[in-house]
């Protein structure tokens, strides 16, 4: 192809030449002709296959390490190849992505280059350009080094199926090293993506990368596409949570997680040297947001860390995880509160459906699931309602019992037939199982005034109205035996006057592995800390 | 007044009553007379002062602790002072608040009603509709005690110079107590709201709150205007940062705060009890947001808490805080990283002077400050030139010097003074006073990458070029006599290709403090934590 390129441009027999001197024809012939003869003998080293000369070297390389060196300060415009359209078609571009996967073939090496989900097919090919020891060069490049590459966009006749941009390629004219990756990879980027088998699929024989392998290297497993989608969804569940409930009236606060006393009573509490002394880390912000309330903040949230030393290895435990926390006034009745944090959430649902369609397809190519379910206004149920559904399933249990996971699962299932939605409050629990701070129902002392929240049949949220009352907070507080000094000032916060209020803790990883179906939370938890890891 | 109203009620002799019968209007007659000597005689007992019988005694009392009775949800419309206006003069109005003052006065009591910042006027007069019991009940009422009033609004003729809801007071005809405030108070919200002296004026001889009665009371001190207002501007900062972020491609990530390792090397750092070994709290999420452009997110921001066991007892230190972290990959320099930090700041610095100029005005009321001067695009200076800058001043600095806080306050205000701004940028730090990740600068050996961002002549962020190369990074860490295989996890990221990348750590209490011109970094942690204090 590149031979007839070079007798077009070779040839002078056009419409423009006619006009011009014989003299100057003469010597233009004669130029073109040494053109042609330097060219034809580039094309006959090829050929040979010993090419002398590296026509290419200045097109090709290491940019070495980017250190910011000044003389190095380049205006180039790079173009990201998710904005590609047909008005790049036949330009050059400069792009900057990961070398994803590459081919050598005869003269020409096939690659695609990645920039974070997005991927497009790039060719190098032996020519008048191309040197045979610039193709070398790029088919010995490590997958996953970063790349500058300079290339022509070009239109494709057949779709490029093992690529997201489908309808166009890239001709690669300039390739240069920004950063190397080592040979030998821990895990491959293809092999971390690949898409888990359904129930009716026969099983594959291809490779598959165990959790402990994918958390080991996350760097390189927070590669894959449905990873880099997961964690954008996660940050959408932030924001949207943020963004309604700014529009709300909502503060957001900022609660201290070294604290002095534990939080829901002593278990489950890591301790921290703290100087000659000791302390805890807050296993929530609940005394704290109780206070910002007491404080005439009115309507509050916070988002993070939380902390739980509990020795449970389940798909769905962290021993730090990020903790959506809100609480607010309410005036008579804390279904005031339930009803704000039911349409919060449908309101989450809604933006997540809407915005992050894109992503939650991504993830679905590698995780598929059934879509998530939920009704407008959300399904409120009543706890001693849950129990009936559960003993007319055959499980024996007691009014005043938790719920187990086993049991949670099953309810999520009967709700799931009968009311066809993944997402329910189910309000009343019995007082026994709930903290200390938690505010009895007055019309059955055995209740409270609590409520849990479900996704897909497993707990995302709980809540509850709080004890205002400093004298009754201490009577309960009393009888889960907690020492009243280590949490005096806040008692004490109840004591200057303190409006009704309400609240819950939402478990964003919980969120996200539920929305998604996903079989574990440590695939929403970037960097995961349970009982046995603590790396990276 | 109320004696004429009463009158004209009894009047019969209207328009409507001449088409009426004589045997009618005789019954009419008699029943408005019966009614006239009933309230005679009411007022003869007010006037008397020995009422007997309590008329008033369904329209004040104490609702009783809220505990969501199902009989008690009630269907009021509740009404916020602030959005008060004229349309409201002369009706009646449902509102709940605190009982900020109250002040007893022959027959009536006055009143001052708070709902965070706003106050308002209340006066509850004795009258055919207010019993003389429910007046002295009212009187008796302790302040801080949230009230629900139902009350007429009233147009005043005199502005209330002491409120802020200044042309409108409330006449009380209901008054129900939501929840009582103890009647000894350890700190009055009034105190605690006085204006600080300023340098021109007489000391005061009124009662001043010392910080640590504040800090130990920290639910009474919140409730002050002032403090209500800078953690409202304290969460504009964060929404800020987020949405200016945001809308540059950033995206929001979470990073766990216990580590394995102490991230900036051994000193400074927590221990925590983790099961049966140890770990620690991060001094930062660098390693983390690090990992995360390793990792392809291009460009990430946290906002979370860090950690840092520095037994410093300054104005401006704190042992727990919320830090605001950025990280980006650029392509050539990381001046490109700079300059957009440099831009974001310049947007929050808008964004605060036009969104939150309300609590920018209410701050200053209790603590008077110069507005907060900033050039756009904002002043950048290299590191050698403040040197001179300070030498040219007296002070004796080496090349390699880091600054202490008295020449950084020094350098602050020659830089104010000679370019009119409190905001700056110091590039190009020594590389022998920042952390062993910075990149060395590659056209001076002893300089480096990095950068320090400063309001009011303090420090604020904390920045750099990291260094992507791994074997770059651990001959550095070698140099600061890190423990490599502490940090594995943290270096091996570097090995499969990393994009240069530079960010910054931002102290959020820092830049609320100093943006305020405020002397402590107490006054904008909500609940703050240093070497002694860790309570409420």
């Amino acid at each position: 192809m590149f031979i007839v390129t070079m007798l077009e441009e070779g040839n002078i027999a056009n419409d423009e030449s006619q006009k011009k001197s014989k003299k100057q024809l003469k010597k233009e012939a004669k130029d073109a002709l040494k053109t042609l003869k330097k060219e034809e003998k580039k094309l006959e080293e090829i050929a040979s296959g010993d090419s002398v000369e590296d026509y290419s070297k200045d097109k090709y390389g290491s940019l070495g390490m980017i250190q910011s060196k000044n003389s190095h300060k380049m205006n180039r415009n790079f173009t990201e190849i998710k904005e590609l359209n047909v008005n790049h078609i036949d330009k050059m571009i400069w792009v900057r992505g990961r070398l994803h996967t590459s081919r050598a073939k005869g003269k020409q090496c096939f690659m695609v280059l990645r920039q974070q989900e997005n991927t497009i097919q790039c060719i190098i090919a032996m020519g008048p350009l191309v040197s045979k020891p610039m193709v070398k060069f790029v088919s010995n490049i490590s997958k996953e080094s970063i790349i500058d590459i300079f290339a022509l966009v070009s239109k494709v006749n057949l779709p490029v199926e093992s690529c997201t941009i489908k309808t166009m390629e890239l001709h690669v004219q300039e390739f240069w090293i920004v950063s190397s990756a080592k040979t030998h990879l821990p895990l491959l980027i293809e092999d971390a993506s690949r898409r888990i088998k359904q129930d009716e699929e026969p099983e594959s024989l291809q490779i598959k990368v165990n959790q402990d392998t994918r958390l080991d290297n996350r760097v390189l497993d927070l590669r894959t596409p449905a990873n880099q989608a997961i964690y954008r969804l996660e940050s959408g569940v932030c924001k949207l949570f943020r963004d309604i409930l700014n529009k709300k009236g909502f503060t957001e606060i900022h609660t201290p997680k070294i604290i002095n006393a534990a939080s829901e009573g002593g278990a489950n509490v890591f301790t921290v040297s703290y100087f000659k002394g000791a302390a805890y880390l807050a296993q929530s912000p609940q005394f704290y947001k109780q206070m910002a309330i007491a404080a005439d903040f009115d309507k509050v949230y916070t988002i993070g860390a939380v902390f739980r030393a509990e020795d449970s290895n389940t798909h769905r435990h962290l021993t730090e995880f990020v903790g959506l926390d809100l609480e607010m006034s309410f005036k008579y009745h804390y279904h005031e509160v339930v009803d704000i944090i039911g349409s919060m959430f449908i309101e989450i649902f809604k933006g997540l459906r809407d915005l992050y369609k894109e992503e939650i397809n991504i993830i679905n190519e590698q995780y598929p699931v059934e879509p998530f379910k939920f009704l407008d206004p959300p399904l409120k149920l009543e706890f001693p309602r849950a129990i009936l559904m559960l003993r007319e399933a055959g499980i024996e249990i007691g009014n005043e019992d938790d719920l187990s996971t086993p049991d949670e699962k099953l309810l999520g299932k009967l709700i799931k037939a009968k009311y066809d939605t993944d997402f329910y409050i189910l309000d009343k629990y019995p007082l026994v199982v709930r903290p200390f701070y938690t505010m009895p129902d007055p019309e059955n002392k055995k209740m409270s005034n609590s409520y849990d929240i479900f996704m897909r049949g497993e707990e995302i949220m709980s809540g509850a109205q709080r004890i205002h009352d400093a004298e009754l907070l201490i009577e309960r507080a009393k009888h889960h035996s907690i020492d009243l000094e280590k949490i005096k000032s806040y008692i004490d916060a109840f004591r200057y006057g303190c409006p009704p209020h309400a609240g819950g803790g939402i478990g964003l990883e919980r969120v996200v592995m539920l929305y998604l179906g996903l079989d574990n939370i440590r695939k929403t938890s970037m960097f995961p800390r349970d009982p046995k890891r603590l790396t990276p």
